[in-house]
This record gives structure tokens, sequence and C-alpha cells, in this order.
């Protein structure tokens, strides 16, 4: 914490990951709450290529709350906003219940500013990262202790998950109140070092229905949901099986399996909901075509709620994987963040094998990353986000 | 039949229309019997537009059993033709045991020439109108009697569903043998004389994956299949009502929620089945629109295994629905076969309420048809497809 002038300007800055579920959710049983109709399971990527950045401040010179999401002030009466703020000063009410320290951080309102280092709203859990770093920062901030991820999971259901780094289970729970929905860590980040993921941007666009509408419409429409409703338990045992045993192939089949599932009750939804384009189809086509080439399950593909694709592998097969999707949708801008990849040559005999239609131009960048740790507290003064008055330091004057 | 050399030439030839299913065929529960996993349910359409026609032919002078399909020789030795062949012979056999015709009819080979008058294995059901024509034009040559939809069946599925006019069920059957699964008429072409179809043509193009390489992996490997089979028998009675009762709404809703479900249930396929494209999704968002905008249910839409949407509606909403669609899908050689379309001019109100982005050129034409009449004998001798030396009158030389 650190409490430049010493007039009671107190500020956290903490930074948070994005997480891609190998087990989607998809389904809330209830909505105000965000208790989810099945449990899910993702993977925490790593924050040098995609995180949140949160700072939050609490200063006698504020006089109401106030937030601004990537430069931009944003109405701080969000409910899942407040949602969040209620339940954690509730929580930290209760630890300073018998303190003097009190009234001094409790009565006086709070700056929040957040930044991504990623396009928002593009598929790209935005919110997940968000409102992890959110809830992890103000709970910092107000010295609440024990499990948060139930309070992040008020804010955005999959924020839950990025309170942990590495493989990390949303158990859906039974209890009417939620206090059995939270985040659990199947394994850290150092479980499977050689895991790695690929996000292929293929649009920064917005999505044409948002999660949250897209959700209720499948709970109250789709006849196929309930079958798949039935067969997660089930799934969450053998992925985190296989997780825990390194066993790629099946971790690979299960998540492609799930994440076509996942679209196909979308589209069982009326009226119907994409997500994917052509374009994530050739994505398909592509995995399965390298899988089938090399008589092994090398890569798999899992889409969230937009076009882009995550592929998750092993580190061996990226510079393989890598060549293939520069020839298959060749750019001659495109560029990869994250660790350097090593050149591979592509043989006329890799290339024969794998029967797809190239579309220059269709994937615009690769995010390369590793699975990463949850979130952290960033303790060097110069990366708060505030500047000197408890306002932003990047406000956009233009979007404002 | 036509004898035109008195030499022991006889020629039938006949037409068979096109259906379209509002509640989709998908898995076999018998691959060789071709029995289904569920009922079906479709509409037959005009033969003015879309229509197989097939001429058959035995001659003493013919030295083997022999097949030509739009102008190209094909291998009679295909087993689906072959058991169609057998079935037919098999039931002239029975009738024909105690004539002396047995042996002039039974003992010669047959040459059988098909066409279509649209493009082949575009999702357009080429096959189900193919199959049913040649089983009809093989029982009006052999002079077999009574129910022939169950063999129709057993050379392609959907078939069995062109032996009838207007709306048509294929019940699934419960026997081993499939004496039980054949195609009964739900009500004719004349039932409702305001329906029609709209056919939008988005690519003639042949499938990636073919129907029958396609439900069979749904039925390996899809989870959601089991509910989806649950579901038909309601839905089958509920489209049955809808259609006896003119009932559009109720049908629209029907054959648009069976339409995604069919197209669920192969994306929740491993690997994933598409037919469907970013067009496809297009005039789905098309018809969502157009309903949404008018506040009732005036079209429906439909895919089979493949891009090409088929509209359901009603005549007097023809005219607004084609200007919608030539106006989002803009082309200016775009042509409509089919009946006349009045002149409908869209009004800023209209084209404000529909929020879809114009794809210029995405469809290539609109078949515009009515509800059609089955399989029907040709009887002027100038149309059969032989000419004289038992031969195809327009044989392909260039495909060949």
């Amino acid at each position: 914490m650190q409490d430049p002038n010493n007039d009671g300007f107190l500020c956290v800055t903490c930074t948070a990951p994005v997480n891609i579920a190998v087990i989607k959710y998809w389904g809330k049983r209830n909505e105000k709450l965000i208790l989810p109709t099945n449990s899910s399971l993702s993977v925490t990527l790593g924050q040098d290529e995609l995180r949140a950045k949160t700072s939050v401040a609490v200063s006698s010179d504020f006089n109401e709350d106030k937030m601004w999401l990537n430069g931009k002030e944003q109405s701080i009466e969000n409910p899942r906003i407040q949602n969040v703020l209620k339940e954690v000063r509730r929580r930290a009410r209760k630890r300073l219940s018998d303190s003097e320290n009190e009234a001094d951080l409790l009565l006086k309102h709070v700056h929040i500013v957040s930044e991504n280092n990623f396009p928002t709203a593009a598929g790209l859990a935005s919110s997940a990262a968000g409102y992890a770093c959110l809830v992890y920062s103000l709970a910092k901030l107000y010295g609440v202790q024990g499990e948060i991820s139930d309070i992040a999971r008020q804010g955005s259901g999959s924020a839950c998950r990025s309170i942990y780094g590495g493989y990390v289970a949303w158990q859906k729970g039974k209890a009417d109140d939620g206090t059995d929905s939270y985040a659990v860590q199947i394994a850290p980040e150092t479980h499977w070092p050689e895991m790695r993921a690929l996000i292929l941007v293929v649009s920064d666009q917005k999505k044409d229905v948002g999660s949250t509408e897209g959700m209720q419409t499948t709970i109250s429409t789709s006849e196929l949901m309930q079958q798949r409703v039935q067969g997660i338990d089930k799934k969450m045992k053998l992925m985190t099986q296989a997780i825990k045993e390194k066993d790629f192939p099946t971790f690979a089949k299960l998540t492609m399996q799930d994440s076509n599932q996942f679209h196909a009750v979308c589209l069982d939804t009326y009226p119907p909901v994409f997500y994917m384009t052509d374009v994530s189809r050739q994505i398909i086509q592509l995995v399965h075509s390298i899988n089938d080439s090399t008589g092994h399950i090398k890569v798999a593909y899992t889409f969230d709620a937009g076009p882009n694709a995550c592929l998750y592998l092993l580190e061996k097969d990226v510079p393989l994987v890598v060549s293939v999707v520069q020839h298959y949708f060749p750019l001659s801008t495109m560029h990869i963040t994250g660790p350097a990849v090593s050149e591979y040559t592509l043989t006329s005999d890799d290339l024969e094998k794998i029967k797809v239609q190239p579309n220059p131009g269709a994937v615009k960048y690769i995010i390369h990353t590793k699975v990463g740790c949850g979130p952290q507290v960033v303790t060097d003064p110069a990366e708060s986000l505030f500047s000197a008055n408890g306002k932003p330091k990047h406000e956009s004057s233009l979007e404002k």
C-alpha cells in the first residue's frame, strides 16, 4: 500500500490474469449471485502477454466512488461493480469492527482505475481478468483475508477462476446463497511446464450477442442444454485426471469436444447464438489436419464467446504449429507476442498432408503465452495507474 | 411404357420431386437397410423448379446393366443402386412368378439414365429426388405395386419422402427388417395452397463431409444426439398438428429450431461437421430480423447438409421477403426461377428495423417454388432420356 502524501490517500495496484476454459461455463442457475448451471475448468494464462491491471485508492479528498476502464470513466452504478464493492466492504467491516481504523478506511470513497494490455470484449475474457483484478486489489486495500474467488464470481462468473494460477476448477456448488460456488486450484502453473497457448486473433470486433444474454437464452430455449449439464461432472473428473497425469491427448480431445459442445448449445438456442465464423471453422479444420497428418493429437482448439481461437499445445510443437498457421493464414505484418518461437521449415510432406485452403490475412496476430500465476500486487509506486490527484494517469479525453 | 421398335425395348420415363425436411433425418440405426435413428418430416417442392427425371429401359440388345447420371456414366455396382435394383426385381419376380412375361422382363438387362434440373450435391437433396425417381420408374417398368417408399429408402434415406407430394412423414419404425420404416403423406400438396418455398443458393460447391459419413460420426461421438432423438416424437406431433391446422407461426418456429438443432449435433460431433457458412448465418439473422421487425413469424429458414437456405413462407409475404433478400444480398444478375413475384418497394421503415450488414453477391440465385406433387410418369415419348440406341440422349463426352 502506498500513502504518497501521508494525507489519507491509500493506494494498491495489482495485476490479474486471463483464463481460458477447457470446460466451459455457460448458463446460470442464479442470475443475481452468478451461480452457474455447471462446473467449469480453465487454464490461467501468462500475465506478460495478457493481464488486467487495476489501481484502487481511498482518500478523504474523494467526494464519490468513481471508476475508469481503459482511460474512460464508467458508471460505478453498474450493479456488478456495486455487488463486488458492497461484498468487499461488508467483509472488511466484519474484520475491522473492533478496530479504530474502521472509520478511516470504510467511510472514504474509492477510486478505481483499470487497464488491459489486450483488446476488450473480443472474446478474450477481459471481464474475467478485470473483475479478478478489481476484487484482488480491493481485498488488499481493505485487508480482506480468506477466499475471495466467490466475490470475483459476483462480478463476472469466470472471474473467480482468474483468482488462481495454473489449472483452476470452478465448482458450481449446491447452496442457494452461493457460499460453495468458488474456484479451486487443480494444479499450479509449475505443474506442467511444457504447456503453451497460442491465441489466434481473427477479429477485434465486439461480439453481437453478449454472453450474459446468450446464456440466458440458451437456458430458457435449448433442449440439448440439459444433456450437456448432465455430462459435465464426468468431464470435470476426466479433465482433472488428464491434467494431473499430464496426458496431453486426453486433455486436448476433451478441450476440443467441450468447445464444440458449448457452441452446439449456442446454436440450439432460439434465436440461435453464433460466436464462431468461417475463419474459426478453418482454424478447427487446420488443427484436425495437423493432428491427423502427424497421427498424434498435438494441438487443441477452444473458442469462447467470440471468433478468436485459443490453441493449447506443448512447447516442442509450437514451432510447427506457428509455421502451419503462418502458412495457411499468410500476412506480411503478422506479429507474434510472447516467448520467441524457433524457426521451423515446413516440408512438402507436411504441407501435402494438410488439406486446408489458405486464407491470407484472416488471422491478424498471434499471442504466444505460457500457463501463468494468479493475481499479483505491484509494489513499484511508479506502476500505479493514478496520477497525484487521484485520477487516471492515462485518461482518454477522446473516448470520455 | 414405350416399345418403339417392337423388338423388346421397353422404356419408362418419370420425374420425382425434391423434398426439404422441416424435422431432419440425421443418423441411422441400421446402415445397410438405411433405418433412421429418428422420424422426420418434409415438404415436397414443386417439380417445375426442382426435379429428377429418369428413363429406365430393358432390351434384349443390352449386354449389361448400365447407368448414366447427368450425362456421365456411373458404376452400376454402387451398393445402393444394387440394393434398389435387387429389391424391385425381387418384388417383380414375386408378382410375375406365374406369368409367361417373367423371362422377358426379368432376364433382360436394364439401362438407367437420370438428370436433375438443378446442381447436384450442393445440399439440395439431389439424391432424394434421384432415388425416388429411380425406384418409381423401375416400379412402373416392372409393374411393382403397393408401397415403394421403403425401397427408395434403401437408396437414400430421405428419398422415401420424395415418393409422395405435399407434407410427408418418414416413420422410423421399430422392426429390424425395416418393413415399418416408410413414408406417409400427412397432407396433400393442395392442403395449404398459400405455402411457398424460396431456396437461396449461396454456393454450388460440393460439401466437405458427405451426409452418410457425417451422420455416422454424429451417432458415434455426439453426446447431445440422444437428447435430440428423445425429443423428436413430440416435435413430429406438434409439426403434424401445425400443418393440419395451417398454423404458420408454429410450423415456422419448429422448422427453425429443428434446423438449428440438427446443425448443433453436427457441431457436437468429433471432429465437428459444419455445413453452414457465414452467409448461412447472415440469412438466419436476416430472417429473425424480418420476423422481429414485423412482430410476426412470417418466414422460416432451414438448412440441410450444405450452406443453401430453404425459406418457407406464405404467398402474401413472398414479395417483401424477396425484396429484403435482394436488398441485403444485392447482385445485378440475381435471377429468380419459378412463379413471378410481385414488385415490393421497401420503405425506410422496413429497412430501419432490419439490422443486418449487406453482403453483395453472397446469394447467387433464388428458386421460388410451391408445394408439389409426388413422382409422375412422363407419357410423351419425346421426353425420354434415351436415344434410339438405348444410350443417353445427352451424354457428356467431356465429363465421361
